[in-house]
């Protein structure tokens, strides 16, 4: 793990718990608590927003509302409101809600593709062909996300070459940035700068956004590794929400206040005002009706004093 | 972060589970089920194992049977047996049992010394020097854990030269190797990286161990960026048990297979049988009756298959 490049001293963040999060929680989190969320997240210093994803309401009935959410959330200067989009139907509702950027989303590994989406790459590829004649001329950016960049839970390993082959083809169709998904957390930090220098280093003007879960606890281990191979953006889920359904009891993506606090406390600017965010990060409990596995939450910032004790332990 | 030296292939575990994490459990775990948890940790290719305290039974009373501990597991080849000690009553009794070393605590910050042992570090330094006569000639490896060496929860920051002049003060009265603890969970990795290449360049023949809590999610991240400084050396707990008293509500040690996990995930030899490791984990809840924080235990090994599912969900 040498080190080739500067580390950045700015990164944003794309928060993705309205989408990556609330969809696989147990309840469905009304229009109006959604959009009072969202609207408070737009005023934490966050780059991109991930609200909510078009797709069928019967595949993922928790988000069966996106439109409204869209249309209903307060759009902040410097805010960009990115849905995810699974096909052209979707792709035409979202462009009638004025989002900013859309996100396609295919699997690296055809196994997770046919599990995750009900088809291959190769058809994923077809269909991000048919969506981009629908999004041309609109000025929306169009990100896709690559599932399982790091490795498929059914398949094993990725090879970096198959990720390379398959950003190759999407930037021949018209993709302009790129999310690498860590979608069931088996990546390891060595992985994460080899597969990150290689992207960086072929498409240097291409933004690379980083998508990582903590399943095996290495999620902040990943971010810094990334960043350390000169990535400046990442997906977090406020809390720590979303997961994986194929690995049940594992926890889920990346905590985003755990990730801010994580970089400013190494004095990287993240844009993000971190007591806001924690405030927020609060309220989710009552929000989805559970506690979140975030930590910065319950431990406090690294910066919190305590007041002495009265006895002493002998812990180091 | 700039990278100064080649990242080390090969690093050394310290189990503190029967010592840091047993001292702070609710129920007293018998004499008989910690021998034969040591002696299973014993034979997974650990390279250290802190077996116990020499404490006044009154200040720690889950450790109340550290003789018997000791003279009661088997020693295995190639694993040191290394025990805390508090003051010169305390060497004598480890001295008595045959430890192969002797780990002796004090804390890099004022307040914490007095929260946490009673005593100031000069205080510390002088009750050092009469335990050190004590251990003259016994052939006993002599280390000094320093708590708080990256940050105090009653003061604050600790300045880098603050934990340099005592690591040089320590070397002139004759301690042998260092762990630098990062007792509350405080440090980030940029501090990490700082500290470590600061150590490591003075006093490159030193062994320095580093010990780290994942408070605040970055325990695995703070190792990578110790090991990426040349650090050889952790401090690790099975389970992720421990914790701090004075932060409740957030989680323990760095676990100790999440940590061999990673690094072995990364190329790096641990010396250490993952697969072993685990099945010692999966025991954990029975020995101590809880649940514990690990998640590798959960979550299973990054090159974990999964059998395809029956229905698609959408997850990025």
């Amino acid at each position: 793990m040498k080190q080739l490049t500067p580390c950045p001293t700015k990164i944003e963040i794309n928060e993705v718990a309205p989408r990556d999060g609330l969809q696989i929680e147990a309840r469905f989190v009304p229009t109006e608590e959604k959009i009072r969320w969202i609207d408070a997240l737009s005023t934490t210093g966050l780059r991109r927003i991930e609200a909510t994803s078009f797709t069928s309401p019967k595949a993922i009935p928790n988000l069966r509302d996106a439109a409204d959410v869209v249309t209903g959330i307060q759009r902040q200067e410097g805010v960009a409101i990115t849905v995810l989009v699974p096909n052209v139907k979707g792709t035409e509702r979202a462009l009638a809600c004025q989002v900013d950027e859309i996100n396609l989303v295919m699997s690296a590994s055809d196994s997770h593709g046919l599990a995750n989406l009900r088809m291959t790459p190769e058809r994923s590829l077809e269909q991000f062909a048919a969506i981009l004649d629908v999004t041309k001329g609109s000025g929306v950016f169009i990100n896709a996300s690559l599932s399982t960049a790091f490795g498929c839970p059914f398949e094993g390993e990725v090879p970096e070459a198959r990720v390379l082959e398959l950003v190759e083809k999407l930037i021949g169709l018209g993709i302009q940035g790129f999310t690498l998904c860590d979608t069931t957390g088996m990546a390891n930090p060595a992985q994460v700068k080899c597969l990150c220098e290689a992207v960086l280093e072929r498409w240097p003007e291409t933004p690379f956004t980083l998508h990582f879960h903590n399943t095996r606890g290495m999620g902040l281990a990943n971010a810094l590794a990334a960043w350390q191979a000169g990535i400046t953006r990442f997906d977090a889920s406020l809390g720590g929400l979303g997961g994986c359904p194929f690995a049940p009891g594992a926890t889920g993506n990346v905590c985003t206040e755990d990730l801010v606090h994580m970089f400013e406390a190494m004095g990287v600017d993240t844009g993000v005002d971190l007591d806001a965010l924690l405030e927020i990060t609060a309220t989710l409990p009552d929000l989805i009706g559970h506690d979140v596995p975030g930590q910065v939450v319950k431990a406090g910032k690294s910066n919190r004093r305590y007041a002495m004790p009265a006895t002493s332990s002998q812990s180091s």
